[in-house]
């Protein structure tokens, strides 16, 4: 496995232009995420033009949180033009398991073979079909429970499964990884899950995938320690955290990286 | 009237999850406000799953604040599907006199019995058919100018109906309370309303609607106060304002809730 | 030309109501910051409502960032309610240049003559039928590269046409102004344009077109400048930026202000 400062200065290096559909929560820090990490995001979703952008883009991250009729179809039509261009994607099943509309959804992108999926425990067992607690956007089942999930689903797409939690699991069928990196008042930060899944889709740009998206876990994560240590609160957390995507050099992210390998 | 530290205690031990139709200004920092409190927040919008949504969530808030014709008609299918479940609402008739759209929507889902009603004096004014001088978002008229309006509301729905200022007024039509918290800075930031709409909508799910509606006002006022005094202008308040939401204790409430009853 | 601080305290004095059609990114962070800057924003982009409103607004602005085939005709809708109106409308062609659907949208809106546009050079570029090599939001062009597609989109208007980047460029046709105020840690946050444009909406509609956008670009580079001084990264600048918008005084802004015109 490489280093994962490979892949941070990989990312920054080409700055990649990544088109985003994502829910109306998440727009606006997902998108500072990403410029404070150095990729370019633009946030596209419109029925008439996502093919056309999906040509210009380097990566594509669909986001169903906040979700209509249109607004599906078009995850649909974005993810076969990425499909189609050879483009990586990332599907973020945000809630998939809460509504009849989004079970549908989700097995409909999953037929689209996401290059990368990227969810909490209990949407990763959703949308393999297995039982779950979930209600919402929050995480109702630790990560364990969702390994075998996450190994049922990557065989399924040919991709990467990432269940993020206190530790993530990251599978690519064969091989698993678990990053520790992380603190727990990213839970009380609404869409920060959402908005790695932004920073996944722009470090599987410029490399492997699979050690691609364990770098990115980790940068993420470790982001978060250092904005943590110096905050008493998730308001001031964000502009500190932001602070740390974007002050992190490559042999910081060497040293705190917590990534394990089996 | 019981202590507010009793609902503050009461919604974070069920962290109820809250759904919320919000205007697309008010959703990050909505659900942000919410988290820090200890609630769990979900922001569902699509007419094919807000019904069968709101049979999950323990509430629902309706906010009309950036409108079109399909979130209308979702708004009030959530609304009657959350009178259906005997789930309690909140309606926050943002900008109800500003438009002819407005006006009409606020009708139809007064008629829906919300729960609670909250709004600034312009929108409880135009709401219960009274003169306001209010245009947009911002009120133009005095908390006192929309008591009668209020009491009056209230009778019609059978619900709290909260009026918010500088000094908040809440009436059940038969009991009211004044709340005193709050700093003048948050009339600054956008959507503090809003997402004080959620608050209310998570504290009324755990004990009677009219005292936790008058805590849920007096919590997010006092964290106002605590922020604005550590802080110098409308940007640095809010990341100190999500800080104090999420430190706040019982004790801390208590003391420093400024509550009248009459 | 007159001094900006005129400008600026002439829009504090109005407090104008600016009706905003601007994409999910920005409209959190556009309403903070024309609240901080003292104008009283409204986000409304419904059909049904979007130009009786046009008639209760001072000023209007449109931007295209997100985009889809209904709220461009929104967009067309209200910027002719606009006109009609006599009221100012200033047009941010995001991305303009990106897709048909963009390139479309963006004549259509130039038929409609708008007060003063607003874009980056790629954008400026893109709207007047040039090549650019822009992609997504970001500008690929320098603002010198743009300034006779800004001179020829002004003479066709009749309107102010304004180039913002690394030194801003603002032009009516005949008289042309530059100004240096800024810091490039404003490009690692996002849709801090289109906020800006949302703050030159609100100066137009209380003094000379030309002036009023030199002083709007100015205020807002200066408070870029200030909140730089004192954060670490794109995170703590946020707030400081806005803090730094809600001091600045008249004296500041004259004292700080880089402008040179020719």
């Amino acid at each position: 496995m490489t280093d994962p400062s490979r892949s941070l200065l990989a990312m920054r290096t080409t700055a990649p232009l990544i088109q985003n559909i994502t829910n109306y929560v998440a727009m606006n820090i997902a998108a500072n995420v990403m410029l404070a990490g150095g990729a370019s995001p633009a946030m596209v979703h419109a029925k008439e033009e996502a093919s056309e952008f999906a040509g210009l883009a380097q990566g594509l991250t669909v986001n169903i949180g906040t979700l209509d009729a249109e607004w599906a179809e078009c995850m649909v039509l974005a993810a076969r033009a990425a499909q189609d261009h050879g483009t990586p994607w990332v599907l973020d099943p945000v809630a998939v398991g809460a509504t009849g509309m989004r079970r549908a959804l989700g097995q409909r992108l999953l037929a689209l073979k996401p290059t990368v999926i990227r969810g909490n425990a209990s949407e990763i067992l959703a949308l393999a079909g297995a039982d779950t607690r979930g209600r919402g956007a929050d995480a109702a089942d630790g990560v364990e429970a969702a390994e075998q999930a996450a190994h049922a689903l990557a065989t399924q797409t040919g991709g990467v499964v990432a269940v993020t939690g206190a530790i993530d699991f990251v599978t690519d069928g064969t091989r698993t990884a678990r990053v520790a990196n992380g603190d727990p008042i990213m839970t009380r930060v609404t869409a920060l899950g959402c908005a790695l899944t932004g920073v996944v889709g722009a470090f599987i740009t410029s490399g492997p995938i699979f050690d691609s998206t364990v770098a990115a876990l980790a940068y993420y994560g470790l982001a978060g320690e250092v904005a943590a240590k110096t905050t008493q609160g998730p308001g001031s957390f964000q502009p500190a955290f932001l602070d740390a995507l974007y002050a992190m050099t490559g042999p910081d992210l060497d040293e705190g990286a917590r990534i394990s390998t089996t």
